[in-house]
């Protein structure tokens, strides 16, 4: 799907990512919600994104999400993970995200967002690196400097890892933990 | 597989529609059932088709569910999305989709409804627009003015919010709100 | 996949059937097992399945479950259709389907049998009509008469009872009622 | 994708394989994970898999599983299956292997082991038999001797005991039960 010109410009975004934030459902998930009888949702994460934030904080980078749902789900995986940064129930996913990067210190440009749907448009149009899972909507995808090869919730989340880590050069050194 | 001529009688179908109405099990979900030992049942919804019954509403529309089976899920999900019909348990459909029109102040021309089944057949021959998902049995396709392109539960309902959406004139307006 | 003998040969087996006998994982599911804390387990059943059964009963058809697993899940299931056969923790299937011809007053060549894995091949020997699933292990599909074109637990169950209505010249019959 | 020179080196290692051990999420599940409320997790097997465990211990051959996360279901499902070996929560994989090794009384080349993830890819260089599913990560495919043709949690465990008793020469035996 891209062109080597489009290939240089994702690289050069990607290689200087220290943050990388998410949508929840449809990203990290497949997007699939079970609403259960305590107010509360279930929703499955998948083990091999959970690899891949893994690797990213080892890198020393930073991780978060911003959701406009919420559920306990979301917090316990978040904890599970390590992430830095949980926003639920953003009904302003644009302020969430201000308020991430005031924390963090950070600056948009090394930002990346990955997202499924409208809601994640504004803050696709306002970091660095823009990410659509491959079963965005048009609109989304539109908005998107990357399109994932896989589906949110299949490892759309851990290929967006693994892409930044090689585009920052940090990839092998981190392999050899594994050897 | 819509030929131009279709695609003209589909826009003139979907660009009339006040009132969308749909089955539970196969197309707001993907038909799959769980059985807890309450004698209630779960299953699975979309976050996608949550957000395009959102968009729905925004734009004045109106939304239910016509089901054969009975969950405190579906009552869930209604609520969540603040869908105005939920008839749960409907043996005669048809009858539940009176009631409905009736409590709308609709005319059958301006409601759509999506099926994926033969129990969806009556109601589908009935109004404006007729909808069956990629996944419906073959008789449900055959009394469908359109057939989506998703699965139920992946994304079929809202495939139809948009396409109402578009062929209303209203998609570029609501767009406006996520840029 | 079938040439004009072999659909020949099919019809005119699933034309005799009075009994329609199944494995349930692999099967009436896509094989997926959530093991619960309280030693029972959690399994999906397909909504379209169901409608299919409940057509075949209303043919006059009977239907039943034989599993060599055991859950309250699968009664539940089978309480919910109306189902007229259940044998869970089956470890001699070729036992529990002699049982249940006996009960039905029925001989084998009138009863049909769907299964997924070697576990089934012995009673697929035995009956008139031996389907397998499309994702069945290849020793089982090589028992079949008819291989499904759908997978367990998406449809599978659905396919078949389709079939055999129509070889019986029962379909039209049945479809007037949802008119 | 096995050439004929592959074909020969894959069953001389699953010839001699005496114990099968694999990773857990993404290998015996498809990767997803429900996080319950009481710090467990949810997770789901195959049933296709557990017939093909039981078929290598009827073989005589022993089974085991080592994974990095901790819940009560793998337990469940390892005691379900007779599995002599498992070890959760194993932070350092090649200990756990070393470990089974040598409480099994067996040596690495036949021992077979089945991952999907960086995580696994120490293990695989040191077993006999490497095998990754198809949709591991490219890196754990690299250190395969087989990829599977299913994927994880969708018979790619059920693939590699069938491939391992068809090796040995044990099927056609073991198939002669179940006629």
């Amino acid at each position: 799907m891209n062109s080597d010109t489009e290939t240089v410009d994702i690289t050069s975004r990607a290689r200087v990512i220290k943050l990388l934030l998410m949508d929840c459902d449809g990203v990290l998930t497949d997007g699939r919600l079970w609403l259960t009888s305590d107010d509360d949702e279930q929703k499955t994460f998948h083990a091999r994104d959970g690899q891949g934030i893994s690797l990213l904080h080892r890198a020393g980078l930073q991780t978060g999400i911003i959701t406009g749902r919420k559920s306990s789900a979301v917090d316990r995986r978040a904890h599970d993970l390590k992430m830095s940064y949980v926003h639920q129930y953003a009904k302003d996913k644009v302020k969430a995200l201000e308020e991430i990067l005031n924390v963090a210190g950070v600056s948009t440009n090394v930002c990346a967002y990955i997202g499924d749907d409208v809601g994640d448009i504004a803050v696709m149009h306002r970091v660095g690196f823009a990410v659509a899972v491959s079963d965005a909507v048009a609109e989304t995808k539109q908005a998107a400097h990357y399109i994932t090869a896989l589906k949110g919730g299949h490892g759309a989340v851990r290929e967006v890892c693994d892409l930044i880590l090689k585009s920052q050069g940090r990839w092998d050194e981190l392999m050899k933990g594994f050897d």
